[in-house]
């Protein structure tokens, strides 16, 4: 029996390619896995007998870059979170809070935030053609959306809204958010090079799967990152190349970090392929400079790597000093065209003032690449068929919403400007509020939809948190969540500077809940403090 | 410059695992594919430049895995339709044939059949729910339909179909679906089994994640079997252990057969993981018979296998005696509970009597597992957050149609019928009118939506195709193409006994149109005889 379980933790361990490193929170990272594996084999029995008895699938036996993979924006704290929820529902009156307040996820419309009626119009109307010259219609639905529904149904072939596409998208969904990138940049975009999405995780995970051969591809992300890429990364089998962003000028991307992680990279044997850059940053809110990006874009060229500009968070920016520069437009106003420097840009329907999480829908616009390496990309994309129509159609809308002189503009403007207005001041109210805290200091959220502050941890909570075998930043996340209801992510699921604690919080709960919000979390973490200043 | 190709070569070559084998046939395929790949290169002058300007990613450095995949459904003979359709577009009259009709991929839509309207219904108010309570909805929305949107509205966390869901989907939507199987099998369901997908190929893909550790890894597959299943494998590094479908039999299922199968995998190092069933038969649209079922679940049982059901054209049965019986069915009524063996059910809206491809939604059906295996598979559905919502809806729709009484109960069921007959009908005279072609027999389609005829190609033929550097059924099908507009999948995209040749064909042509395909297929293949008869 011994040397079963010997033989399962062998396999589980050697998962950890020897290349990998993020930084030493992870250790705790890993310890907690482990811990968690133990105990998981030693409370199940059937999981300990004898081979012949042994089920066709164990952990175990897993695929062992499954087991590594690791993504904390839905991880243990969120278990914890659902199971407390139910404690409530079961039990009114159980915990010290009555509610939930998911802050760990970027994901507005759980929260209250209400979509965009003009792009929900059109949905409805493009799942329901036959509505569409009915005189009740009139009464029910705007005239533009009436009018851009029937635009819709008449770029798909034989008005299908329910049959596969072409596998990159419909081609006329495409040459309008090519247009839209066009109106964005000022330069041209190509329908062509659009591959419409599930959102933008698949494509990040097509990317990655093009990408990585071995252990030995690794793949530049910036510390803090998004875990998707951590994830994806373990799930393909590379090596994450970190480089740190400095969190004293503001989560800065540094040139110079970037040519030392990529020399030291190369020391150990990787081929750095790609490059990450999250822009606006998540989750650390930052909004590169025009001039930061060119030299992120001669850096790239210079080292020879695909630069991935994850850009999901293109429309959320809240403050007037910063503007959104798309990577492609940097790249071009620098002389770069098609054929020099191979570049992907990811964008969502999930976040931006639109938010639209639930329905999938996202695009990457591939350029840079040769003929055949484009021919690989196709292949891989039409092995899922196509993306689902209405996130194609949404992802269409969103890169061309209505226009001065259309009859929604009006509306949509306001409750664009109502929800871009309302999370700026959100999250200058949670800057504040965080930056007020004994022992924490927060940068700004120049855009995207968190805030990533530090704490420092005195002595006694990093003893407390060790001898429970957590990460310090995770212990403080329950212990929050266990006294007020609020979820976070503990730093250490994105990525921190060893030895350095933080946790993300979305700016997403409804703006009458933050002044309490902000009076739950003064008071806990008070009381933490108190309870383990050294 | 030659060492540099040589080196791109040998990439591409070692990128075929040493245990692979599908048939005889494979190596049409990959001859054809490196004899593209030698032309694009030879083509392409910027991919023969010195290493110090070669690009940062060539196809010949891209993930072997990936170079390896091929999805035969939207391969080649699907990029020569739509350069044709592109033709006929720019010059009408410029080939023998006025449209092209894509009888290559399950896409009902595509070719003109309507969508069930309830189901667009509950769609449309799902998506633009801020117009349930208006009076003129009444009007133009079914009773029941409003209903049901209000309960499944209801269902959702705050009403939020802009929200992610949880990482299987959302817990009302999977209560119903679970009914749903209850009401089908006769056995519990539970919805902490079911997990959403975006259609049934993302889950087919995570379960090939989850088991695939390495090349010596095998998953048991039909031949012919539905290519996802190839290009999952190769994308995921493992390999395709075939068991042939016994084409005299009506493509029947012999234990007898997986016995040789499985000893000769295991005589050559491959641990064998799972065995894929497609039931009812794609490409082949046989239906098991269910004492084969109890059979296969007992070989399961025995071997250890985990049983990966493809069930996504359970509603689509064209033949009075047999019935679809689920094998969760089958092992249930057998005494065999969820300890006993791991199940998984795969289900797609995109199939059945409502075809909506272009919804991308889908389920599977996880049994079987211990709970650490069901955390990874929990951990791998939540690294992409969740499937779209409206899939989830119309996956929860197609498991809870109308019921008598509802006031569209009448109008769904016409619908329904309507099309299943015509189906039954339009696979009947397809089967017929291939049955009368020189060379030709073909099985009969007791369900799923495709035919698989197999061709005797006269020996002058096979050598052109040869000459060609094309399987002879990929030369067939091209020719076919050609000379009427009608687009087929070569059998050897599928895998079949080698020195057979197929190819499958959709019964989704619009009924009104069968007769021109009939008399267009059979002009074709006389004159194709006739220049090649031996």
């Amino acid at each position: 029996m011994r040397k079963f379980v010997a033989h399962r933790l062998k396999s589980l361990i050697t998962s950890n390619p020897p290349h990998h490193q993020l930084s030493s929170s992870s250790t705790y990272y890993y310890t907690s896995r482990l811990a968690r594996f133990l105990s998981s084999i030693a409370s199940d029995p059937s999981s300990m007998a004898s081979d012949q008895s042994t089920p066709p699938v164990t952990a175990a036996s897993l695929n062992p870059k499954v087991l590594k993979c690791e993504y904390a924006v839905r991880g243990e704290i969120v278990s914890l979170a659902q199971k407390l929820q139910q404690d409530l529902q079961a039990n009114p009156g159980s915990h010290p809070f009555e509610e939930i307040i998911y802050c760990n996820i970027g994901n507005p419309q759980s929260l209250g935030q209400q979509p965009i009626t003009f792009f929900r119009e059109v949905l409805a109307l493009c799942d329901h053609p036959s509505i569409l010259d009915r005189s009740e219609t009139q009464g029910l639905f705007s005239a533009d959306s009436i009018e851009r529904a029937w635009q819709i149904l008449d770029q798909i072939p034989g008005r299908a809204t329910g049959a596969y596409s072409h596998s990159q998208g419909v081609k006329g969904l495409r040459d309008t958010i090519a247009a839209g990138i066009e109106a964005r940049d000022g330069f041209p975009a190509d329908p062509n090079d659009i591959f419409l999405t599930d959102g933008a995780s698949p494509a990040v995970h097509m990317m990655m799967q093009l990408l990585i051969r071995s252990e030995n591809d690794g793949i530049f992300c910036p510390i803090p990152q998004y875990p998707l890429y951590s994830a994806s990364i373990a799930l393909h089998g590379g090596t994450l190349v970190p480089y740190y962003l400095d969190e004293a000028t503001g989560w800065g991307l540094e040139i110079s970090e970037l040519k030392k992680q990529l020399e030291a990279a190369r020391q150990k044997g990787i081929t750095v392929r790609a490059l990450v850059v999250i822009n606006p940053g998540n989750p650390t809110g930052q909004v590169l400079a025009e001039e930061n990006q060119r030299d992120i874009v001669e850096f790239c060229k210079k080292e020879g790597l695909v630069l991935l500009a994850d850009e999901v968070y293109q429309e959320n920016i809240y403050v007037p000093e910063k503007q959104f520069h798309s990577f492609k437009k940097v790249a071009r106003s620098m002389g770069y065209g098609d054929k020099d420097i191979p570049l992907v840009s990811f964008q969502s329907v999930s976040k931006g003032y639109y938010g639209e999480c639930g329905k999938r829908g996202g695009y990457m616009e591939v350029t840079g690449f040769s003929p055949e390496v484009r021919e690989q990309i196709y292949k891989v994309a039409s092995v899922n068929l196509c993306s689902n129509i209405s996130g194609q159609v949404l992802a269409s809308l969103v890169m061309s919403p209505p226009k001065v002189g259309d009859e929604s503009y009006e509306s949509y403007s306001a409750e664009k400007d109502g929800i871009l207005q309302s999370l700026a001041r959100r999250a200058k109210t949670l800057e504040d509020a965080l930056n007020s805290l004994e022992g924490v200091t927060c940068n700004k959220a120049e855009g995207a939809m968190y805030l990533f502050p530090r704490i420092i941890l005195p002595n006694k909570a990093i003893k407390e948190a060790e001898s429970l075998k957590k990460a310090p930043d995770a212990f403080y996340a329950t212990r929050l969540l266990n006294a007020t209801g609020i979820v976070v992510v503990p730093g250490s699921g994105f990525g921190q500077v060893p030895g350095t604690w933080h946790f993300r919080c979305t700016i997403l709960p409804q703006e009458d809940k933050i002044p309490a919000i902000v009076s739950q979390l003064t008071e806990f973490h008070k009381k933490f403090m108190d309870e383990f200043r050294d």
